[in-house]
């Protein structure tokens, strides 16, 4: 479909064809696009904008994968079908690995992850090969299963548009776990270190510019960054907006 | 995907399962995904359960349907997807017509639509054939084609996740508009004389229920229902819950 510049949501249909064309590729499920649909309204709602409250949670993001001896960046399909360009860059710039995890497993979806993730410069995409496979506790056994060299040993794991029972779990689990989700009271927001709360399409590429300007000072500093006093912020935001809508 | 029943979001996962399942049968367009991913956003905010506030304008719509000369149930795909069965009911016990009316028109998909809705039940399903088509005023083309001993003589049409601009000329070519619609604040909730703010697959299960129980003596009653004030009840408890969910 041909979106007109002009149309007050172009940004927001541009990102939805961009989803589409990922389903009809075989890297999103059907559930992917309903849950994008859901990010769709939190985005509407926070005023698709990187708020500054989210910049603040960026800025400690790309700190805490600078810092990181072994941080990974887990991909899903809506990541995927969305930022493959930008997974690639931000794995370069923090020497993370990027493993594909998935809430709807299927080993054709997997490779057709790894796949569009080869063809933007990924050298190496973990998760795919079932030698290497490892699991964690605590989870229902389709999720569990990580790669050894990956999620398993990380210290760090940037886990974007994730789903709360495997976040909670990852925590148990004792990893540091960042998360890209635009609901700041889901359970993924709420349990994770560091959430930031803004479309990925939007966050990645700052935080990709926040990881190339942060110098080594600036690392050595001690982090202030407060998630729950950041997520109260976002929440603050929603209802101003809601409340404006409301009145208008 | 087996879901775990001990998942905190497990009934909005299954319903998510039934629109999927609805997509892959032909009913639901990918914009209808995404389009119900919007709605549990909203659900979720309203808290997941009929409020007080909806079961009133659930017992109007009731009484509207029942004292209607011709009342009209339009189904599109995602209403059909979520609840052939209960509009079948609802069709029986009102005396309701059914017409299939889409947003993205195809006949293949109108048939298979009309199929679900006979083999749950309904005698009669008009909208598809061309013989009966009549136009309705100022809307483009593809929507505008209703069926002439349905929507087009209706007194009453229950038109439930509708688009704005339908509802919109649905009011301007002097019909009573009832709708479920989980956000307050669009244009088809506002526009609407009767708007239930509830999931369809809880909503229509009771609006089912009122419909056995109310009496004669109650519709002879005259209804005291104002929607802007029961809308504008639901806009605050969504701002209540996200006040809530903020502080907890």
């Amino acid at each position: 479909m041909l979106i007109p510049k002009t149309h007050p949501r172009a940004t927001s249909l541009y990102i939805r064809e961009k989803l589409v064309h990922g389903f009809r590729e075989g890297l999103v499920v059907e559930e992917g696009l309903l849950a994008h649909g859901r990010g769709e309204m939190f985005d509407y709602l926070i005023g698709e904008k990187t708020t500054k409250t989210s910049q603040k949670a960026i800025k400690a993001a790309a700190r805490a994968l600078l810092v990181a001896k072994l941080p990974v960046i887990s991909v899903n399909g809506n990541f995927a079908a969305l930022c493959a360009k930008e997974i690639v860059e931000l794995s370069k710039i923090t020497g993370a690995k990027i493993e594909v995890n998935l809430f709807y497993a299927s080993e054709k979806r997997k490779k057709a992850i790894a796949q569009i993730l080869k063809k933007n410069g990924a050298k190496e995409v973990l998760g795919i090969e079932s030698k290497f496979a490892k699991k964690i506790p605590k989870l229902d056994s389709a999720r569990r299963v990580v790669d050894k060299r990956g999620i398993f040993s990380a210290d760090v794991i940037l886990v974007p548009l994730e789903d709360g029972d495997r976040t909670i779990a990852l925590k148990k689990f004792g990893k540091d776990v960042i998360t890209f989700d635009l609901n700041p009271m889901s359970r993924t927001a709420q349990t994770a270190d560091i959430t930031i709360v803004d479309n990925v399409t939007r966050g990645m590429k700052i935080l990709i510019d926040v990881c190339k300007k942060l110098s080594k000072k600036d690392l050595e500093k001690k982090s202030k960054f407060d998630n729950k006093k950041n997520l109260k912020k976002s929440t603050l935001i929603i209802r101003k907006n809601l409340r404006r809508m409301a009145n208008a």
